[in-house]
């Protein structure tokens, strides 16, 4: 059995959901030969940590009842303390996304690699800005780098197109990858709606949030494809390189028409192999692969001998993240195999 | 650099795909530290030997020519007879689909993995008939056997299911694993046709065979779900456990009727984690991902976390299921990770 010592840094939605799903999946990881043993989890508040492991399902209760998992003694104790000076072997970044600065994230992540921890993210900030310099210093220091949870929550499309599509070049990829713009672009059509009234619906579900400018200006759906672009086709890319139209100005009218010729409109990102990348809404035919409603996200990859494969999956949820990051952490330690 | 020495079982449209694919791949394999090199090659006339590596320019050159790649002095010689005694460590087995009694490939692949050779296949014939016996084998004399090629040519269901899903549990397995059933479906609709009319433009675009009943009649899909059953739940199915209704009876009033309430009709193969295994006509909503048009092939996958994934690629076509075999074996040797 191999023991894997891992920090969750960050304890929102996410991290909970990697620890239910550590929980959950216990015996599993035990088949594939990995015991994961959870030494340090923080939070904003401090962090809790035990060289022999925690009792994950006491912390989780523990954060419910209190609202943090921090020990008393250790109130203040920051993710960057625990990558620094805590014994472990990878360090699973799931703190908020800061697409600005890449926040504490970039930080959190520098250090682990830097004292050659494995890094397994979900957090888009940190790969938007400095992909390069991540991945570079995980290379130089024979770390696992991987963040198949970044693009698409659930839906498995980096690890789809470098491992399960080795021998195959990718040409091009375009999809739908924010579920919120999706969601509206769908529900408009359906409800013969206009853009305003059914973001109000979409706020009031919890879908889109109560400042929805980041999803449906086309922000969100920018970083995807900024990561695509730098992880799958090995360019040096940032958000500055994309352009980007969001969905604001689709209207029911558009859609109609669009319907008429047997088409639908939606927000499509995507990174050409001559380095063009975009995020606009365009006509899709109905019955295309990307044609999919709903909250869903898919992502078409050109390839030069298989031709267009497809992937769709939910892009969001807390437990359908943290079974990205459990692939991930899987695809790590199962082989030995850091590539 | 890790040298791979392989035989090409076959010879045909696959054969020919994988030989090409091999030559077009060969620097993009060599980057991956592995350099296939194929020592053997035989089709129905004989065999082509050379423990050296064979130029596979001039096999698929020589095969274009004169209809066959054997050697003048080794007409006769079979793929039993390769296996047996060339020395190499990896068989593709490309030779044709037998499900009445597993045909050549069955012979072929036990021959190879009980004299310790990996297996590498698109062969449906002998995993619908000899499954666990087969895998069984493999494990017994630690041979990698893979067969991603089997369902749905270029669409990497299996490979995503047991690789990249890694840490969740399949609960079911549902899709279009027939490209031909899939066309006649939607050219009915567009066309506002019967069967039997779409069936005719199908046979002489090629897209169906002359005689199409495999395919119509859901052995085909019903093949695909045998394996799938095998393979991904580790069941001992064979076809005979598959209840199977094909599409010669759907008529266009039929699609039409669906599309009035937003649905169209699809032949889709089914997996249940109960042991349920079937193949049948079924609605599915216009904009699921399983809707899709053509000749696609397209596998929704029920998961505990992730939820539903879906993979849609092409079903069939030479290079395209090269790609497959080519992912397989790249998976092989990449890491030395036989399981």
């Amino acid at each position: 059995m191999k023991i894997v010592k891992a920090s969750i840094i960050g304890f929102g939605s996410i991290g909970q959901g990697v620890a239910k799903a550590l929980l959950m999946k216990k015996a599993e990881l035990n088949k594939e030969g990995l015991d994961v043993s959870v030494v340090a989890i923080t939070d904003s508040k401090g962090a809790a940590v035990d060289e022999k492991g925690l009792d994950l399902k006491k912390c989780l209760q523990k954060k419910a009842e209190t609202g943090t998992v921090a020990s008393e003694d250790l109130l203040g104790m920051t993710g960057l303390d625990v990558i620094k000076k805590v014994d472990h072997d990878l360090v699973i970044e799931v703190t908020p996304t800061d697409i600005q600065t890449g926040g504490a994230g970039l930080l959190n992540m520098t250090a682990a690699l830097e004292t050659k921890k494995d890094v397994v993210t979900s957090n888009k900030g940190p790969l938007t800005m400095k992909f390069r310099e991540l991945s570079n210093l995980a290379e130089k220091n024979n770390c696992a780098f991987k963040f198949e949870a970044t693009v698409g929550g659930a839906m498995p499309v980096i690890n789809l197109m470098t491992e399960v599509m080795a021998g195959n070049e990718i040409k091009s990829v375009k999809g739908i990858f924010n579920g919120t713009c999706n969601y509206i672009l769908t529900r408009m059509y359906e409800e013969k709606s206009g853009y305003s009234e059914i973001l109000t619906e979409a706020v009031d579900l919890g879908i889109a949030e109560t400042d929805p400018s980041y999803d449906v200006e086309g922000i969100d759906t920018a970083c995807k494809v900024v990561i695509l672009a730098n992880a799958v086709f090995g360019m040096n890319k940032t958000i500055k390189d994309v352009e980007i139209t969001g969905i604001t100005n689709v209207t029911y009218e558009a859609l109609e028409m669009s319907a008429k010729s047997g088409k639908t409109i939606k927000l499509i990102g995507e990174v050409r192999k001559d380095g063009k990348l975009s995020v606009a809404p365009r006509l899709v035919p109905i019955g295309h692969p990307l044609s999919v409603s709903g909250t869903l996200n898919v992502a078409a990859v050109q390839t030069d001998l298989a031709g267009e494969i497809t992937v769709t999956g939910k892009g969001a949820g807390s437990l359908e993240t943290a079974s990205s990051i459990l692939s991930d952490i899987i695809s790590i330690y199962k082989c030995d195999c850091k590539t």
